[in-house]
């Protein structure tokens, strides 16, 4: 263990940087041990260095900076940790420590998704890595299980749980019955919720780390900007207890999955059969169901978020480059886990191609013949139905809801039968629909 | 992709051999664009010549043998497969392979847990590696995880479903209300059991995989030696419906947790609560949940075998070492995790120091003061009462069940308070006893 130590800098001491911070130093020998030599963090970038240095030990050797790049230029670190996060400074600073051939390690999907492409090139280009197993799924080491564990296998599909706080919110909707609005203030008031939740409600996040993990199941570019958004505020609680009734539990859930002439990336909520472990993921865990040729399904949970869990990947990175004996070996797992100039530009398919099966309901007359008319639409637009079931009216309003499940079809056949039923007399509201995935 | 291929040679052309030859050829593709370079078969070896040249195309440049060491050799493998099995021939060709400085990918569990201390050092002196990610859970990449996932932390608990056919049992005698010997018949007809099932229903099997996990989660050498088994022949049907009606489901599990003063190293039936997702791994499934400090807990599901899950763990050894860029990169996850030479010899407790929950079925006399008896002497040991059910006696009987779950306590106090129990006037007949794991 005489070994010189890795230097590691960390940009942006919050949440995550404090956690690793912390592991690192709690678990320096086990680490040390597995590692081969010593993960040590030589410096800190934050804007408030006071702060910083007052939570280091007295006597800490730890150089604290308010400026990222300057320690950069000034540090020597063999590898910078960027959690400043955001698509601005931080892309300025790993740019900088790419062209300074300092390796990367980041939590940052958000930027990844983005700007991944150009920045992997980069990285490759100038004979350094830039990893990042703690931008999705937290502490759950799903990147290296695609990248390096499933290698063997044509990846059919990958649906996740990716999201933990909209799992939180879905869960809580579910347990207490209430309405989305009502638990969001709640998951705000406790901190499980930003401020602006948008950015997590309507699956914007979801997508970032889809949109990594579907690049590297499938040999393809990070292609974020194509894949499609749908959030959970407009889901409705009664349609969560519908769901239940018939066997079915709502996640959102990200979906990747490999067709004939492309690939579907998309992000909303969706029914999965109860008795399915990704049904039973429940709050603020995440978890990731892989699907390929020879592996058949595997799953991957664990907590999605927070200090300690998102810390554990970020060092795993850090162990990795530990280990490497060599400058090209830190390079040998490709960092979309496919050969760079093996990559293929697949096509992503729009919505309307998707198949799933739909959750529909409708409400309408009740009276008799509804039933039929319904069918009749759905098999005129060769739509065929998994289970349905119909509400008892409320006495006097004349009036109910028909619930259904559909089996598998095109999302294109779907809209054309729910905006056909949409006209019949007997309908009375314009159609909800969900999408279904059945996972088997 | 002009790289040169990396060579193999299969040792027994058996399940997992088949399965693996056809992925790697089926999936030629899709593998090289990951590993950088082709993985090519370049020759087998297996007892029945016929039946493998019969199974390659024509025209396949294939090398058959019939003697694995003469394959070894004559056809210059880059990496030899071992998939022969056992501990006999198996043990010789991976010794030979080493002084050759040929990587070993392996799936025998047994075979590493009896010897694989000898075996990775021995790997090591000569400089090539032994990789046995197929020995462990089928296709679930749990070796990697462990090995490199969770690197960042203290693992306090590895605990699995590891053994499909005990599993599959267990849950058939859950649905079907069956007693063991006849599941296990059935099974057996299925194909689902050996025609000698000792191996996996007295615990062997998941034995051999828990003490490689936990050498690699613990850094410590592998003690198959010192592992507490039990199987699950002697598991009652009354007991898995008891277990149904306080909340539990009971799995074969192997548990390797770190104490303050050593590790607990065993294999038993065990209750484990029917809402937590491991409850919820049925068939022949397999799930590895592992606790860390920083991480929290992670679970890996998918199935545990099978010929092509297990050939995709092989597949993904033979990948890491395809992407090697030299023959140092190569060894750069150490075989256990830790670097050789900080191995720790930690002490393996003895059962009886085992801390957990436990069931405890009492055949008695229907009248008063009985339970108060029962009562008084777990508390006279120390032993807290977490749930009880007693049930109704059988018309005209005089006899009933009393089942209870104990908070955790040491194992020697249950036993001490159980012998005592047995004693008891109104107890009937022994005990019955099962732990209970609380994974919380």
């Amino acid at each position: 263990m005489s070994a010189r130590a890795l230097r590691v800098a960390i940009a942006g001491l919050g949440t995550v940087g404090g956690g690793t911070l912390a592991v690192l130093t709690r678990n320096a020998e086990v680490i040390a041990r597995r590692a081969g030599r010593p993960v040590q963090v030589v410096a800190i970038a934050d804007l408030d260095t006071e702060r910083v240095k007052a939570s280091l030990p007295a006597g800490s050797t730890i150089e604290v900076y308010s400026d990222a790049m300057a320690m950069l230029a000034q540090a020597k670190p063999d590898v910078v940790v960027e959690l400043i996060g955001g698509t601005g400074f931080a892309q300025a600073l790993m740019k900088a420590a790419i062209d300074q051939k300092v390796h990367v390690v980041t939590a940052n999907k958000a930027l990844l998704a983005k700007h991944g492409n150009e920045l992997f090139a980069q990285a490759q280009a100038q004979g350094v890595t830039i990893r990042y197993e703690a931008a999705v799924a937290g502490g759950i080491p799903i990147i290296k299980a695609l990248r390096e564990g499933l290698t063997a296998n044509r990846i059919e599909s990958v649906v996740g749980i990716i999201n933990g706080t909209t799992n939180f919110i879905l869960s809580t909707m579910r347990d207490k019955g209430q309405a989305f609005a009502e638990v969001l203030a709640e998951a705000q008031r406790l901190g499980y919720a930003e401020a602006d939740p948008t950015f997590d409600v309507e699956g914007h996040d979801a997508g970032h780390k889809l949109s990594l993990m579907a690049a590297i199941a499938f040999g393809m570019p990070v292609r974020f900007d194509q894949v499609s958004l749908e959030g959970i505020t407009a889901l409705q609680a009664t349609d969560i207890t519908y769901a239940e009734k018939l066997g079915y539990r709502i996640k959102l859930l990200g979906i990747a999955r490999r067709r004939e002439h492309g690939v579907e990336l998309r992000v909303h909520p969706t029914l999965v059969p109860a008795r399915h472990l990704l049904a039973n993921v429940e709050g603020a865990m995440n978890a990731v169901l892989v699907t390929g040729d020879a592996v058949g399904q595997t799953l991957y949970t664990g907590k999605g978020a927070g200090a300690e869990p998102t810390a554990s990947a970020v060092i795993a990175d850090l162990v990795d480059l530990a280990r490497a004996s060599s400058a090209a070996s830190a390079l040998e797992v490709p960092a979309l886990a496919f050969q760079a100039e093996s990559l293929e530009a697949l096509p992503v398919l729009p919505m309307a191609d998707a198949v799933g099966g739909h959750y529909l309901r409708l409400r309408v007359k009740d009276q008799p013949g509804v039933l039929a008319d319904i069918t009749r639409q759905l098999a005129d637009h060769h739509i065929s139905i998994d289970a349905f079931i119909q509400q008892e009216p409320a006495a006097g309003s004349g009036q109910t809801d028909v619930v259904l499940i559909t089996h598998p079809c095109e999302e294109r056949a779907l809209r054309l039968a729910s905006g056909r039923l949409a006209q019949l007399p007997s309908v009375l509201a314009e159609p909800v629909s969900l999408r279904v995935e059945f996972l088997a």
